[in-house]
């Protein structure tokens, strides 16, 4: 089979690929229906996390069980499945809390961008939709894979709780994502930090009250202005650079909460200043595997519709192309049809 | 009158200092029953948070209101008194929400190792005790004014829960409160992290059910070893240090949460270990009008005594022989008497 591999910086290629075998009991094959790319594999595409070797990319899928291992219970071939980016055993402690991206077994699963992949801890990973889906609703299921989970994931971080006022950083789809979960979750006042007309459009359809084109200082105050001048209940952190940090903790009220899921980069806080700032921070790589069971009900019954962040979509071979959009703020997110 | 004044490093005098007088209308002035020394105190005193001019110490305080302004509604002279370290105004919405400590009106009271005390925001401030207590009661309502606040919101904010493992940094007489409070809050297992036996035996007293005493990444080994091997679900951390909160952090389970109440002096986060590390961080000045009431009663009714913390009582003109035997880790907290 052909998928996507990254040799250096924005040098994608779509290759020959070794075709995924099950390899351990506790193994499954999927034939992937959709896969997309992630903000996150800009990161290696543009250079800021090196590419050693060539790489196999994607690490959101869904799509149909091919086959499974020896030891695999609850999943079967034909079934409509979607996993996290973390493989999960879903019986450690870890996962028994709800953490399953700090599952003891995980397994990152990095060669999505592909027909096939194979998912370890297929018991543990795999959730089955209610049947196979529509193919209208596939995008907004692929969505729950990582994007959409890690946006609901940021929303549950930052306590967002109905009547609060929240305010998101950054308007990737993560972020735009953050503002439909938010949204769901209750929230009366979402202001979206975003200065890009299109995203902008998308925030208020997924809920946002105000739009903030500030940044920085000036971003922080514009959050005070819109809050009596003492900061937003919650703020959803989706970036990772410093500055997105610092303006999150800085727009968040005495006692308030920042959720933080974009994967920092350079990002070191100042004990002191983080202290007298006197809000709560959780983040992290998202549980995704927590909330599928939840999420692929409100797809199902139409309640949201996460694939709305997919403003393109490809066939696989033009992956690299895919890449390109996204990187060049062209794409919000790239949809990849096998 | 005369009262604590720091020159430098480890020049604390007792001297003529202006007798406090009532100055807003909003204001009290207590005629102190009984004040300590803060390990707080001891930053400027080591020279660590450097000494520019003379100046006046002592933050922990109760006693007696001798007088009031003419717009104190709540407060009236005779009444036994409590107060935090932040005078606020309970009023505003950092207020409402529990965040006294970052009151939009706070003012720090840093002059009361003194007779004599004027504190600001009177009613916002001062909570007073059912009745003017038996002397015996006086350490432990004093040890509400700040420290066991404080050890009490280092268990709020690490999320501490009745059966739950808890882990305490620290064996000061905040991280003694701590193990106090954790216990009080119904926590099933409390690891007291010290290696000083008086200091072991209290926290035992106090409700510890184990001692470490490795430390750094000895200790963290520990604590894994004694949670099944994957960190506490609540750790304080009491300190401030570096050290002391790298180990919090990496003590404590995915998903777990530190509450942090040492000042952080040279305390710098790395993002990108905080977000694989999980945890929910928080902390801060303690927030000690929220709990005050609560508290109070809690020492009322005989049910709490943390004035155990106080092993040296000496009269206050004594006060820089109880700075010294805190400095010198003879004396876990001192107990002044005007």
């Amino acid at each position: 089979m052909r998928g996507a591999v990254l040799y250096g910086p924005r040098d994608l290629r779509f290759e020959e690929r070794e075709t995924p075998i099950i390899s351990k009991p506790t193994d499954a094959v999927v034939r992937i229906s959709a896969t997309c790319v992630c903000g996150s594999d800009l990161w290696p595409y543009r250079g800021i996390n090196p590419i050693t070797q060539p790489t196999p990319m994607g690490h959101e899928y869904c799509g149909i069980v091919e086959e499974v291992g020896s030891e695999v219970r609850s999943i079967r071939p034909g079934q409509f499945v979607i996993g996290s980016f973390f493989a999960s055993d879903n019986t450690c402690p870890n996962c028994q809390i709800g953490y399953q991206s700090s599952c003891q077994e995980k397994q990152f699963i990095g060669d999505a961008q592909a027909p096939l992949v194979r998912v370890p801890l297929a018991d543990g990973t795999l959730v089955a939709t209610p049947a196979v889906p529509k193919d209208a609703l596939v995008p907004s299921l692929l969505a729950l894979s990582d994007v959409m989970g890690t946006g609901w994931f940021a929303a549950h971080a930052a306590a967002v709780k109905p009547g609060k006022t929240v305010a998101v950083v950054g308007d990737g789809a993560v972020g735009l994502l953050g503002v439909l979960s938010a949204r769901q979750m209750g929230a009366k006042r979402i202001l979206a930090m975003s200065r890009h007309e299109a995203r902008q459009k998308l925030a208020r359809e997924f809920g946002a009250t105000d739009i903030v084109a500030a940044r920085g200082d000036e971003g922080v105050a514009r959050i005070k202005e819109l809050t009596d001048g003492i900061g937003a209940d919650s703020v959803l952190e989706c970036v990772g650079t410093p500055e997105a940090m610092l303006q999150a903790i800085r727009a968040t009220r005495a006692g308030g909460s920042v959720g933080y899921v974009g994967v920092p980069h350079g990002v070191t806080l100042d004990g002191q200043a983080l202290f007298y700032a006197h809000v709560h921070l959780h983040g992290g790589p998202a549980p995704v595997r927590r909330f599928l069971p939840e999420l692929i009900e409100l797809v199902w019954k139409g309640k949201i519709n996460p694939g709305k962040v997919f403003d393109l979509t490809l066939p696989l071979e033009q992956v690299a192309e895919g890449y390109r959009a996204m990187d060049e703020r062209r794409a919000i997110k790239t949809l990849l049809r096998p």
